[in-house]
């Protein structure tokens, strides 16, 4: 079971051409710098958080509760000049969940309603052993010798673009998300998914775009667990020690020891 | 003549891995505080960034010359775990300004060269009448009516990177660019385009994605003062104030008295 | 018992003289910022930081593990240019635990030892009773009428400073401490101190500078819940609702139900 | 002549506790990312700030024009919880700058007004070659093996804090004022006094508190070209090479080449 958090600027849209329209620079900077902190707050409790909107914002965030998210929402209260709505979704699927997390927003009232301010209705998971979230770290094979270095930067931009949106619609066949966190790279929240589902959705992708992919698949009880079981995975695949371009590592069965001694012997070591 | 700076992180994917892969939250913070600071500190200057590929950005970079490009450099080196390089182009499109700015960036070496840091060769423009910034403001049509409040969040985020996509390959075909700014907006510097072009343009992604689009479009010395004349058509266009979906103010033109007042009388005057 | 924790920046003087002297505002926002951060992640586990000289700062860590700590000094390592070294002492008193955790950074090294980075030694309290935090948060009666409205900007900053002053001094024969935390506030750790000694010390700083202080002091098992129940003292001294100028609240005993609902209540409420 | 920028949160301790007391965590990073922006912003074009008492703040604005601060106030409104008044003064010293600055910001109503907002009063300063900023980098001598790896970090900060009122007031009696920025520096700005002047009351203060200081002071245009003077004559100092503990450099006179080059040379050269 994976819970998903769905964070929605209340009223923006009025706010940012009132009493005129801002600056765009301006705007740029606070909405990225909203981005930013929800990272490292919902990220000290282990949670991620996705831009995908900027107005409306995505976040994996299983084992965090009620109160944490209301400090985050309040502190958000604090320090900006606008308000945020949250709400949660629980479910076997990223899709399943988030579908619950809006609905339960949009049945308080719309987006741009004023006087639908601070919703908070975070549902939470147990601490129960199947409440694991399955997260895919989705990276291009060798953007920088194909194209950073070598096609103009918007074209590199364009191709970018045209494997995010061939993802995130192949990913949705699968009840699961897709987000862009920079660079080549794309972070998938997939509970369900095999390896093989991924190979087929990268031979699908290469079909379209050309474009090769890989992808460090991890498990773990919170976001942060499965990301960075996520990142070893794709380090194993850059080092070739992995049969195929996708593989997956769990948190709970990863070595007898800890993540923490497998960070510092680093990750050239059997994994599985 | 429009003026493009593209930014690269310096030799950026072996940090986010070196020695072992950094917690992705926190690369989520670091990169979107890069983008908040470089719109705050070109935003001094009137000019505007995008975040494109976070770790290869571009700017509208009209009126700012060397030494503020190379303050802005040393800033981020001052502050941050990692060095850019900047590099800009001068071109009648966007489009062909951004090529020579990539040409220059490359022809110094690989964006993974680790000794090809702070690369700085910003070709500036004259204050001349001609060097103007095109800039489109756009927008769809009531997106919280007939998206946000509607759909699950996933499927509104899908359908507005179905409009991304399609406008950013639309645009090229006249040299153009677009950029997502967030919400359902998107900018796009696009010297050389008339306001048919658009209208066919957005028939174009009528067509394939079945939503609406606006656009003010803004032409001023830089792309502030661009921006905020396409802020201004697009108010006008949701006033129902215009004959089409698009409307172009020129800074120069606007009114005789200037934008200060505009601002405190408000939009709702005639402006053509 | 009190947890304190000491955060020093790695090497910091030399860096900013190397290769040249950075550029000093630079400096102020990179060190304002990393107070920012430090107080938002020490924050989200309910601690409070202070920024003391900036580049060693304290913070009250009731409550926060080694774990919490250590994911805090790696999300600064991996977004600064610099590294940080942590360090926690507990005792009965502030000044005491202070020096406990000094005394352990120390010893691993010369603060401008390059070789000596990232020291991470946390001493935790456990769960107990008697493991609270106090915390009193001082204010000047109606600085705004008597200084910021009437004086010159630079006078009122000199008569605060003659307050921090005398009142650092003055909690440090209790073995408690002050900080300084904008406009005429100020916040100390202060376990083992009275009522009665607050007034007393008053009195003398009131015969020194001229000046009248007030004081809220919250007691509550991290600084959260000590500082909310200062700040709900002040506010009920500032509405005459107390016998003297000092005023003690304790989060477990205050009122039956929970904080939460005396926030939503406000705070005009009998207390005791 | 020198510029002093005031500015002033407006009818922050209201807000401060509305409807309740707000967590202080989240002050502290507000307020402290207010005066890193600033410093950002400002410093875009050379000025410099400094966070006096955060609610409060004061800027060398020589070379700023009403419309970047204009610019500076909106974008302050456009991504904050709050607004902000300014106003400048302009004259031989510091000290008389400030108070035309305060009087002005006074006399349209009180810091407590809630109808008194986003005040803009800026007097410039025009090009000539007497504006001038004189800038003095205040050190102590070896902190880090006297007092920060030897001392309890209390003592240490209470020891920097004598110094610090020592010398604000000492900088009084000349018109001149003083600021912390971090560790152990201060900075001061001085126009009218000499280096005698410096090292009396350095003097004074070596017999006060027992701490022996340094300063490079700094001649230039902008609050940034002096500062940058004054960390050069810092650093020759440190490295032995002038007669006494205070040097002062201009930057117009400095060496026939320019800064850039010193820059790039480093300092170990001939400058006088
Ligand atoms: N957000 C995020 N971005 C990353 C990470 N690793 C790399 N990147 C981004 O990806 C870009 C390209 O780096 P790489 O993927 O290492 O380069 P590549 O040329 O594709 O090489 P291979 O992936 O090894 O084939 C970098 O500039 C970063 O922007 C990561 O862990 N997180
Ligand atoms: N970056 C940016 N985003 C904006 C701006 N104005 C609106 N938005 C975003 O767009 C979202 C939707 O707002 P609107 O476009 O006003 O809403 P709408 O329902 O589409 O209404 P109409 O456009 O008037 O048909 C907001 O939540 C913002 O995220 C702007 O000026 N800049
Ligand atoms: N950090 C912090 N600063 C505060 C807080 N409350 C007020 N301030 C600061 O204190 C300044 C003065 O506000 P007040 O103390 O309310 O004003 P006053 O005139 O002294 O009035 P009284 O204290 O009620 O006598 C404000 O500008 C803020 O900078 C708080 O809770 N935390
Ligand atoms: N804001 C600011 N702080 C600085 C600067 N240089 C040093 N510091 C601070 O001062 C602290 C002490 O560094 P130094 O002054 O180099 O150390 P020191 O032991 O006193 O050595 P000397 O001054 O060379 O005698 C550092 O930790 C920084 O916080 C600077 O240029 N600006
Ligand atoms: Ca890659
Ligand atoms: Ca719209
Ligand atoms: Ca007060
Ligand atoms: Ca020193």
């Amino acid at each position: 079971m994976i819970q998903i958090t769905i964070i929605q600027i209340d009223n923006y849209g009025p706010w940012t051409v009132t009493p005129n329209p801002r600056r765009e620079s301006d705007l740029q900077a606070l909405q990225s710098r909203l981005y930013s902190d929800l990272n490292l707050q919902f990220g000290a409790h282990k949670g991620l958080v996705f831009y995908t909107r900027f107005d409306n914002l995505m976040a994996i965030t299983n084992g965090i509760d009620t109160e944490t998210h209301k400090r985050i929402q309040d502190s958000i209260k604090n320090r900006y000049p606008f308000t945020v709505s949250m709400a949660s979704g629980v479910a076997e699927t990223p899709y399943e969940a988030q579908k619950i997390a809006t609905a339960k927003i949009q049945n308080k009232g719309s987006a741009q309603d004023k006087y639908r301010t601070e919703i908070l209705d975070i549902e939470e998971l147990d601490n129960s052993i199947e409440n694991t979230v399955t997260l895919a770290h989705v990276d291009i094979n060798d953007i920088t010798g194909t194209l950073t270095d070598l096609e103009n930067a918007y074209d590199t931009y364009v191709s970018v673009n045209e494997v995010h949106l061939a993802l995130i619609k192949e990913l949705k066949k699968y009840n699961a998300m897709g987000f862009f966190i920079g660079g080549d790279n794309f972070m998938a929240p997939c509970n369900g998914m095999t390896e093989e589902d991924f190979l087929e959705m990268f031979e699908n992708i290469k079909n379209s775009t050309g474009i090769d992919l890989k992808a460090g698949i991890g498990i773990g009880k919170t976001a942060e667990d499965a990301s960075n079981m996520a990142d070893i995975g794709l380090e194993l695949i850059r080092d070739k020690k992995t049969a195929t371009q996708v593989y997956t590592l769990n948190y709970e069965e990863y070595a007898v020891g800890n993540i923490v001694n497998q960070r510092t012997l680093g990750v050239n070591m059997d994994c599985k």
